[in-house]
């Protein structure tokens, strides 16, 4: 993995531009020259919010920082305060026809990892993705496992090999069993795959021994992010029994530059389907999903739309569930929805499912795939049912080495 | 969890008193009324080394530091530096019949967590505890899976609930499945148990997208401490499939307040048991383990004795496993043997395996056990084939909240 380059600004197709100011979703940049400083981004710019900040007679300091959590760890009146501060600010000046100050271009910039990630866990909350995977993985059996309408799976990943968005991604060596085998062999992997996910960024941390209910999920989670977990499904395969994914998953998770605001999600709340059988009580409360659509596309080709308001668990409920037992939440903890995957073949999150673990290949570009080429770029875009925005994510293939 | 206590010196029965020259561990204390600093112990003391620093007219910053971290980054040469002053220096006030300089009282300081952990990963490396839990929870399959003796099978822990010997455990809360029933019921563990561990403390990271060979064993790993991988056997059970253990194990891990430098284990390596079939490439090399035996202790009274010299994949090997994908390491993370169980029944590193999953119950102090009660205390020592100790690791069971 090598130094991310310049990110572009997000671009739906069709869409009007980059972000507006329902979105000012956080970051942290590097300007040519400068040290890393957290941001907003407007238009085709950032906001310096340390400068905004010594402008203002505050102190700078939580903003000169190399990541997010010491903003994050301030909570919500803070993060409330200053957004509607900044929406004052770019109000003011659209109303005065005078650009904001402190701005800084975004192609002028550099986007680094916007939060240290303190502990990264990976859901597995779509309904319609475990069934797909029970399928093919466990032909013949329940392709749910009788735990999973009970509680929300999930498992820890490795912290220190999340990435930015842009970011290479070099093609994993591991163990794979051959098909016609008993024995494994080493080698790199010939099932690069993608997820698509939503990953939900704790600012709020929580006591040891304590617990977070469904309904203090906006205490604790500041934002969201598009989040790429890339997979080596041969590797995977062969590792996972008993004790879960591992290598398969380890070499690198994608997650874009910008954290968009839970803020900015108010209008695009949706009831989560339909929970049978009932869930245990700490399960319940008021946890709604998110309409919010990611966009995955292969070589600018759009290969999925997946539709994260169809998640059988909304993101409360994978919070009350992981600290159910008294674990402490940190700030910077990462928290994966789990590929999303909807009902329709369309809709799914990851070749695995678009490809049938490779027996029904796609086309894209005019050509087939099944798994990813080397060369590919993989990205991720998002929005609201509301039309907000989200980061994107992307991420290129580079050959094994 | 509450607070840590004062760490008592680890007493090994019969042995003629705590830490000497050979073993010289690391840790982090807090003398009343100072900040967190750097120490090694010694005897019934600990010595300053931001103290030494500055009487020696070097920079004391790395020592002035709430954990380890930055002094295990500087690397191997630096490490063995230091230990060769340090002996040095101890040898010199011994024979002048002085008192060391920049002594504390081990009773009087206040240890803490001594590394921030970065990642956690946790291992699966002995073939006797793989065997008896595939016994336990898989009656009439091939107790070990097909992959077992191919690769060593590890998962990703919480890092966040990592707490120091001496923290109190609380009896977690979550899903398990009565024996009877479909249906899942919330409630506290009734199966809480320990696991007696070795845990591998990486110094110097790696670049990401390189790989860390079993030969570079000692360029990365500072040195080790004893682990209790604290378990809920009712909420693993139920949780386990097919993504792995989680909830069943994130409520807390305890680690010794004391780091052992690998170079104190120089005396202590041995050859791994025959690894047949052979294992891939990347996997082979001079890899000892090392002789070192964990007694556990209820209340006082030992309950068993772990042969770390009797496990099928060395540390190295797993190191090498968890880098062939290019995951890079990082300063703190935290390698788990896993379990660590001898071939008798006497050497089984969890009450799991020592009560055949509460089937067979152990007289402790004159009563019986199956799994921990509230108020037990579980204390794990151990020491090297040639005599020197490792930090022990204690904590007490606490009622449910």
């Amino acid at each position: 993995m090598s130094s991310p380059p310049l990110a572009p600004p997000p671009q739906w197709p069709g869409s009007p531009g980059p972000f507006g100011t329902t979105e000012l979703p956080y970051g942290v940049f590097r300007p040519a020259g400068g040290e890393a400083r957290v941001g907003v981004a407007v238009g085709n710019q950032v906001l310096d919010l340390a400068a905004l900040a010594v402008a203002d007679g505050t102190d700078p300091t939580i903003f000169r920082q190399p990541s997010l959590n010491a903003f994050l760890a301030q909570g919500r009146t803070a993060w409330d305060s200053l957004r509607r501060r900044l929406q004052l600010l770019l109000a003011n000046a659209a109303e005065r026809g005078e650009p904001a100050p402190h701005l800084h271009r975004l192609d002028r910039v550099r986007l680094q990892l916007p939060i240290e990630v303190a502990d990264y866990v990976d859901f597995y909350a779509s309904e319609h993705h475990a069934t797909n995977v029970g399928w093919i993985f466990r032909p013949g059996a329940d392709p749910l496992t009788p735990n999973w309408k009970h509680l929300p799976l999930g498992y820890h990943g490795r912290a220190g090999t999340v990435v930015v968005s842009g970011t290479e991604v070099v093609r994993p060596h591991g163990q794979r069993l051959p098909d016609d085998g008993r024995t494994p062999v080493f080698a790199a992997t010939e099932k690069l795959d993608f997820e698509a996910e939503l990953g939900w960024v704790v600012g709020v941390g929580s006591a040891p021994g304590s617990t977070v209910g469904v309904d203090d999920f906006a205490d604790h989670v500041f934002g969201v992010v598009i989040l790429n977990d890339w997979s080596a499904r041969d590797i995977q395969a062969w590792e996972y029994v008993p004790l879960g994914p591992m290598l398969g998953k380890s070499f690198a998770t994608s997650i874009s530059a910008w954290v968009l605001p839970l803020a900015a999600l108010e209008l695009s709340e949706v009831d989560p389907p339909p929970q049978q059988p009932e869930l245990l009580r700490y399960l319940q409360g008021s946890a709604p999903g998110y309409a919010i659509d990611i966009e995955v596309s292969i070589n600018g080709e759009v290969v999925s739309r997946c539709p994260y308001g169809s998640m059988y668990y909304s993101p409360a409920q994978l919070l009350a569930h992981l600290t159910v037992n008294g674990a402490r939440l940190r700030t910077g903890d990462l928290i994966g929805s789990g590929t999303v995957s909807g009902p329709e073949p369309g809709q799914r999150g990851s070749l695995l499912e678009l490809s049938w673990n490779g027996t029904r290949p796609l086309l894209v570009g005019g050509d087939t795939r099944t798994f990813l080429r080397d060369g590919d770029e993989v990205v991720m875009r998002a929005r609201t049912s509301a039309g907000q925005r989200l980061g994107e994510v992307s991420g290129s293939v580079q050959p094994a080495r």
